[in-house]
């Protein structure tokens, strides 16, 4: 599940690490403002949608409801429970395939906008993003094949 | 395939009936600014992709990449090939589930920014919204259980 898959250092300096699913790596999105997942497939030449063959699209809807509830975990567990989920792959910015899954929160900065370049990021701070990493992987872990990354 | 389906009134006002796939019922945005499906899961009680059973998720999912061929057709139709497919579900405004597919250049009005919430609607004239109907019609007709709207 490697085939010539690189991740565009884009997401390495905006996101950390969680964890890999079967198809996906998944990155907490560092932004303080949402609770907020990214998913990657792990494969190469991946710019749309379309270029997943049929079972990975399945497996990608899935991997985006799963991180649904990780996302809603770690709203509930930074005190700010999740009102609506939002999903988007868009790609305008970094080409390489990804989706992103935001728990959104009536009154948020964005709301009931989406959040894709409103505003600057807010880096998370050291223990919110200790709990936000916690309990996104623990939410994750039991998902069939779910392997953390290293802290 | 109707079970307490109801359409929110707010997809009429804003939007023009293509026809039904076997899951989602299809409609035209109307904004010529892009060329811009919309699917809606024609069953009752949904705002999550979580609220789809897996069988449906994966159906969503393939209906999704059949209307983005479609919106590529009708962008190809109308003189304006996309470069870029983008897919969104926030239903942040209007809570029943959906799914947007909409055909990005770059350059466009909101590129590369999302395009929801961005601007103002500028509705279709009359023969261009023959043709992106047309089109649309045409490029789900192969589609396994299409049925167009009436017009």
């Amino acid at each position: 599940m490697s085939l010539g898959f690189a991740l565009d250092p884009a997401f390495v300096s905006t996101s950390w690490a969680v964890g890999d699913l079967g198809l996906c790596h998944v990155r907490l999105q560092d932004d303080a403002r949402y609770a907020w997942l990214v998913l990657i497939p792990r494969l190469g030449g991946l710019s749309e949608l379309e270029d997943l063959c049929e079972a990975d699209r399945s497996r990608f809807m899935q991997e985006v409801v799963l991180c649904g509830s990780a996302v809603r975990a770690v709203g509930q567990a930074l005190g700010r429970p999740i009102d609506k989920l939002n999903f988007g792959a868009l790609g305008n910015v970094t080409a390489q395939l990804h989706g992103h899954v935001v728990g959104r929160r009536r009154g948020d900065d964005a709301w009931p906008g989406p959040v894709w370049g409103q505003g600057q990021a807010i880096p998370y701070l050291s223990p919110d993003l200790q709990t936000a990493m916690t309990v996104a992987r623990s939410a994750l872990s039991d998902a069939p094949g779910f392997s953390p990354a290293p802290d």
